[in-house]
């Protein structure tokens, strides 16, 4: 490194710890310790290393960068301040509500592409990321992830570090900021940064340890990265917590505090000498690739189903899928070692260049996905329910994160059978339903199943698709449609003394109750309720108006957050009555129809609930 | 290994391979190749290396046997039976409704601590046994883990290597059993046995790789792990899926598939030979320890606060823990480095050998808790609300493994500022309302927290906490009671013209909004519903009877799942009402109340919706 540039660097990165305090102490909270230990880092990548379009965050071309250790997001900021991305004076907004400088980093900024600030999720979306660039863009971008030491316990971490070596990620970095301190004392290894190198190295990784404030390490490391040839590289830097200030530095009850204004903060700003000039630099910008605006989705083809035959609804989302494809050359998919369960082999077995094995290890599976969207593919990412909740910390990020990713869970409820409770999905509605803006989908038959696969396509943001292991008669015809918020009543007549809702394995249980009443002389109004969330409100709003103020639900989930309180929700305000029959204790191993007919959700149950609401 | 050792434990491998795949095949399903690939390990570990009470499953010195790879109970199940703890002819139950020979184990067999078959989880577990053993209670017994290749790839495993090394827990003995092949296809790294040794050497294991039908093999191995002073050891075991049965050893297609009746099953029987005698054999039994049976709890101190004083429950949750601690031996805590944050740091003050600090690892927090309340134990397991999401599949297995485990998140909510949406718990209530048996506490004030963590440790079972960040005046006084499924009407006159529901920050505003109206001359029913469920259906419907058969719920979470949607579903059926704020879109950084106010759950916007609805 020449004199100049080492020199630039440094000033550089002191700017960057004078306004992560500066800014801090404004907000009046934050954490700037850990924004100084990455200050050097930070510098040499954005000023030096990184290449990138300082006009354009879009460009598909750029280098990435996703900060994991995002309680350091005033670096972040500082650093595009530094880069005249954003002003200066902007950086005093911090923290306040109206200001897109979060606490933690979030995508309302334009140059955010992933919310962080749940510790170890970073690295799993630079190996999404990494897999697109180098299998599917075939883009020479890099991905850079700077973690923090303490995230580095996190399970997930180690997911994405054993599948970033298993694809041969030589265009991820990862950097691992050891300031061997963590929130409430030490972290786990302290300085010991042989034991981060060994494990690293253990995995497959080209590994670097090096003094994370010698410039001259950072740049040599950055070097050695880049010419990797077939292995990611994690580059291990010993930092000081608080450094450039001497009363913080390596100190405790430092962690999550701004320097108060006053005193201190005068002797912290007089420690780092005034800010260095602005500009004098050049960031090597990479051209915009020809393929950047995604092509229009073709028409996707219909599914071809006779009614009545026997298909499971997770048959119909593997074929969906297999078919979206072809139309879509935008749309991936993941899968967890389940993929001959869930059905995405359909996929795979048609667009195995677009199909990513990520074996068993949930958490990653969704981190890539959400990598992936932020390149602008459309993943859908698949498990058995039951295991999409290894991941429901990343699943809640990707909503704060606002992925436009696709998920889909297979072996829903009880249904499944002689398996038992641990590979039924029992709560996945109720996860899938919280997230702010998500959609979800649930469909009864195969045609259902396809349909709903393009329609979640081609809605923006996420979407939860579930889907049922036993085969059902389809009920639909092929050219059926099933727009996102609908429902299908499904039985309708105007003596109707009573409204079932359901959807899936339970909306066949509905219709055998229907034909059985039926034969008894008592019409019932059956209502399919494809999409769980939005809620087609006025249809059954409509259908209690003539069923005595009344709606009975059925579902294959716990009573709490499913089918039933979707509907209660809708109507809350309303005094409509509404019957759950659900999943209201632990099952246990059996035949499907005995397991539904235990838990009160077959199509007996159903019968004596409208005889007694009747 | 003498001659008629091995002898032996051939044949009682060869029989545990004869009974899974009899019993699977009466099922018609289930895994019995990877019940025949560890078959020789099981064997040894069953019939010669463990030490174990055959006439008390609860006895606390049993060595400790984990099937983390669940899909093989069958072996499990054999293992019983020619252990003679169950007779044979059960074993042809498998899978049936009415026996609880499960799919995968569960607890409601006596000798099953722990459900499995969520893949991963097993070590974590047994790292909550072997601290227990090592720590509290200085038991000499051992925890044997068995798992499987595929879920290596598991972050959870990776979390609980790191932190079995840091304690070093030479108790723990690991074997993974690699036979190379996953459910939909070969496994991350197939037979690269030394890939597996590298990693987990790394972590600072004693790791041994073994041929696993090789009988002297697996005996010294664990000869070594018993001999190990400081470290766990892993044992790496090649083996070959549907060893002892030529058409099926090392081939696709065969993971979760029985052997089918008639010409397949007896050429598999064929091979196997008969079963060999069911008897001559010793298995060490260890003394009950003096202490088996728990100490009653003694009497807990009563909170002690001034009516008024502003205190956040949080602080009220870790004043209560310590204290309990003092009256009850058998309570611990563990806490994922936020200690300082959930104020676990106060029971670690006082209780330090009963603290386990976790490090940023939440899924081995809660699997290690699972381990802990299996040796009679009552852990408390404490993170950021919004982080136990981290965990919510180790939450789930919590509840099918029937634990006594107190979860408490903190930081619920939008109230917590500045932060920002990634460190708000804002879908902690849905996610655990909807656990089957489980128990719900949101305490408004710090003694409500105080004694509802005396409450949740009097309750069998899984107890949920959620505690705020934000001082708040305390509301009642230090001689006030919470059962469990009760509620406190707060304000309550016979002129009331709307009843609010609230708990947590949300109560301190209904109670301004009541002054508020009040003043105006309009008065309301207020009631903290401290107990989110089970609910007290009962004052909820007494209330809406004589306020305009109407509800107003008002919380700090999203939509789904919480305090509105428990209370729908507790008046469902009546067609009651119900008004519901709530948090409805992605929330961002800023001051608490000018959050509360933007997401309309404020003083102000519950006298907004008041005058609405009347």
């Amino acid at each position: 490194m020449t004199q100049d540039l080492r020199a630039f660097l440094k000033q550089k990165a002191d700017n960057l710890r004078i306004h992560s305090i500066i800014s801090t102490s404004e907000a009046a909270s934050g954490h700037p310790t850990t924004c100084m230990s990455a200050a050097d880092i930070v510098a040499t990548l954005f000023f030096h290393a990184m290449r990138y379009d300082r006009h354009n965050p879009h460009n598909l071309n750029n280098d990435r960068f996703i900060l994991s250790k995002g309680h350091a997001a005033p670096l972040l900021y500082a650093a595009w301040a530094e880069a005249g991305i954003i002003s200066v004076d902007n950086l005093l907004d911090l923290r306040r509500i109206d200001s897109d400088l979060e606490g933690h980093p979030t995508p309302r900024l334009d140059w955010v592409d992933v919310a962080t600030g749940s510790l170890g999720q970073g690295l799993s979306i630079g190996v999404g990321m990494a897999l697109n660039g180098k299998f599917l863009d075939k883009s020479d971008y890099r991905v850079y992830v700077l973690m923090g030491d303490g995230e580095s316990a996190e399970g997930g971490v180690w997911e994405a570090v054993a599948l970033a070596s298993y694809y041969k990620l030589n265009n991820l970095i990862g950097i691992v900021d050891v300031n061997g301190r963590g929130q409430s004392g030490p972290t786990m290894y302290g300085f010991d940064i042989d034991s981060y190198c060994r494990r690293f190295e253990s995995f497959g990784w080209n590994t670097i340890a090096i003094d994370g404030h010698n410039l001259d390490d950072i740049l040599s490391a950055l070097d050695s990265a880049k010419a990797s040839a077939i292995q990611p590289t994690m580059i291990v830097a010993k930092t000081i917590k608080g450094k450039g200030v001497s009363f913080v530095e390596d100190k405790e009850g430092w962690h999550g505090k701004a320097i108060p204004k006053g005193e201190q903060l005068d002797a912290a700003l007089d420690e780092l000498g005034p800010l260095g000039s602005n500009g004098g630099f050049q960031i090597e910008t990479p051209a915009v690739p020809s393929n950047q605006a995604a092509a229009e989705m073709r028409e996707v083809a219909p599914p071809d189903y006779r009614i009545g035959e026997d298909v499971a609804s997770r048959s119909g989302y593997g074929a969906g899928l297999a078919k979206l494809g072809d139309a879509n050359p935008q749309v991936v998919a993941l899968d967890a070692d389940v993929k001959n369960s869930t059905y995405a082999e359909q996929f795979m077995e048609k667009h195995g260049n677009r199909y990513f094995e990520m074996f068993i290890a949930e958490q990653n599976l969704v981190g890539s996905g959400i990598g992936l969207s932020k390149c602008g593919k459309v993943p859908f990412v698949s498990s058995f329910a039951a295991f999409l909740t290894r991941s429901a910390d990343q699943i809640r990020m990707s909503a704060i994160s606002q992925a436009n990713i696709k998920y889909a869970g297979s072996h829903a409820g009880i249904s499944i059978g002689e398996d038992g409770p641990s590979q039924m999905g029992l709560e996945d509605l109720a996860m899938f339903r919280t997230l702010p803006g998500s959609v979800v989908l649930y469909p009864s038959d195969a045609v259902a199943a396809e349909r709903l696969v393009v329609e979640a396509a081609r809605h923006e943001g996420i979407v939860y698709i579930r889907t049922s292991r036993p085969k059902t008669p389809v009920i639909y015809a092929s050219d059926e449609h099933f727009p996102i918020g609908g429902s299908k009543t499904l039985r309708e007549d105007s003596n109707d003394v009573a409204t079932v809702v359901a959807a899936g394995v339970t909306l066949n249980e509905a219709l055998k109750a229907y034909d059985q009443l039926k034969s008894e002389g008592i019409s019932i109004r059956v209502i399919d309720l494809y999409s769980v969330k939005p809620v087609d409100t006025e249809s059954l709003l409509r259908a209690a108006a003539v069923t005595n103020n009344t709606l009975i639900t059925v579902e294959d989930h716990y009573r709490e957050g499913g089918i039933g309180d979707a509907v209660l929700d809708a109507v809350a305000s309303c005094g409509v009555k509404v019957h759950k029959l659900a999943v209201t204790s632990l099952p246990r191993s059996g035949k499907p129809d005995e397991l539904m007919e235990q838990h009160g959700i077959s199509a007996a149950s159903i019968v004596r609930k409208v005889r007694e609401t009747i």
